[in-house]
């Protein structure tokens, strides 16, 4: 079958009325070139085959520390008590993510703009970026409850308005990652398959999605086909190593009961030139903390 | 501190009023030596020192096959919808556990006698054995939810009546099992602490706890202490391979969200010279089909 791929066409139809089969993403993952910035072209390949790049000791160990105490600091900052930013486990009310925190941390605002992390979102994206969401993770020990199966991009376009998968996470590890305390597991090469979801989004549905999500989860059919096609791998490694991932890639992580809590700090960065426009499938834009519409190029630190 | 052993004194307390600190075990894991089977003595020693030994390859794929269908069958059967040996999830209704399997199917009852077990069974344990449990465990795909922490010997104490931790189970893999798809995870040298549990044990707590633990779970100050000396260890391999481990050691699962269920046979063998008693800290013992009191011998299959 051939699509015809005009500039109002949809390409990344989701939240349908019905279930269809995955398709083919026509967009690249990477969209730079060696001569762009620090990955090879080796690398570059790599990333654009399996969707995602493991950098290990990205960050020293003196940082790994700084970021942690900084977590902690926002953990249980009195003025962040009832900040909307800050997303609590349904069941014990710890904290499990807190969104935008360049907004609350001048030590993350830094992290952000650092060239190490700037100069390779760049090149992966082939264009200036800015920031899409920030966030750090804390799964706790013994009752961390992890996040099921899905891909960022599927939401942010039906939710956010992001036209196209041009945009990539850094997700830096401030714990050890084991196979066992829930690490994010991936499908290498799934960032080609786009997998809509069946169902009407809700109004607000961000509200509960953050804890548990209910819409835009894909189906057990085509988590099945997806994980016979593409295999499952888990991101393992030390604190301050870090994995960077194309928006489609399916990804989930299962429980934690060991006594090794697992956090990450979290940043997307999108392509400028694919600044979001109203959402493709809910009613209104989620929140500007949950999805910046600051399109303003990211500049480096001075 | 000088422990004085009688035989009155019970050298296991658990499900006390008040926390205490894990207690030095005082018998060994391993009871016989190379003479009395198909373990060399390296492997013995090491079994002794971790408390658990894998075999891959321990039986062959058409008997996974086999094995796996009759755990298909028993979970469909009819006449076992509402049988008290059928533990199905809280959640969903779906078959968890399956007790007693020798019982409800010949094929069962013969594996439970096959000379590879038996004969490393009498060999750990240094005596004749007989069976004290049975059950096929399935986790499903994308929902399986894992058990958290705990020693099955402090239960078989407590519960069952079992006076000292002279018994061994063995877990045949039906499925793959991979890191990420909620495999046991093992403490190496853990059975050699006794972690005492706090907190009275209700009346029928076994009606509740084989769904989700309540009662003898151990604390989270014990598992971090466990987890800190003697690490954690995950049981992967391929369908058909076998875990040996000593009643004592402190092991666990998390969930499972990829598509691939496991299920494994679990056998457990006791010493008949430690046959079970009244509970040492519950009001009445466990059903016949979750704690056997027939302590005949096992035969080998002629």
């Amino acid at each position: 079958m051939m699509t015809t791929v005009t500039t109002d066409q949809d390409l990344y139809p989701t939240r349908l009325a019905e279930p269809r089969p995955p398709l083919e993403r026509p967009h690249p993952a990477v969209w730079g070139t060696a001569g762009d910035g620090p990955f090879s072209q080796a690398e570059l390949d790599a990333h654009e085959e399996r969707g995602f790049t493991v950098l290990d000791r990205f960050i020293t160990g003196d940082e790994v520390t700084r970021y942690t105490a900084e977590l902690e600091r926002l953990s249980s900052a009195p003025d962040l008590q009832d900040d909307p930013r800050v997303i609590r486990e349904r069941a014990t009310g710890d904290v499990r993510s807190i969104f935008a925190v360049q907004e609350l941390s001048d030590i993350m605002d830094a992290l952000t703009r650092d060239e190490r992390l700037l100069d390779r979102a760049r090149q992966i994206l082939g264009s200036d970026v800015y920031l899409h969401q920030t966030r750090i993770n804390y799964m706790p020990g013994f009752r961390g409850t992890g996040f099921y199966w899905h891909s960022d991009f599927e939401t942010w376009h039906a939710e956010d308005g992001m036209p196209i998968p041009r945009a990539v996470s850094c997700s830096i590890a401030l714990t050890d990652n084991y196979p066992f305390n829930g690490g994010l597991m991936v499908m290498p090469g799934s960032h080609r398959a786009f997998v809509s979801s069946v169902g009407e989004t809700p109004e607000n549905n961000h509200e509960s999605s953050l804890q548990a999500q209910e819409v835009g989860v894909p189906s057990e059919a085509d988590i099945t086909l997806l994980a016979d096609r593409y295999g499952i791998d888990q991101f393992t490694g030390k604190a301050g190593s870090a994995l960077w991932f194309d928006s489609n890639i399916m990804h989930g992580s299962g429980s934690n009961i060991t006594p090794f809590p697992r956090s990450n700090v979290f940043m997307v960065f999108n392509s400028v030139e694919n600044a979001l426009v109203e959402p493709y499938a809910a009613p209104a834009p989620r929140p500007e903390h949950i999805a910046h519409r600051n399109f303003a190029p990211l500049t480096p630190l001075t």
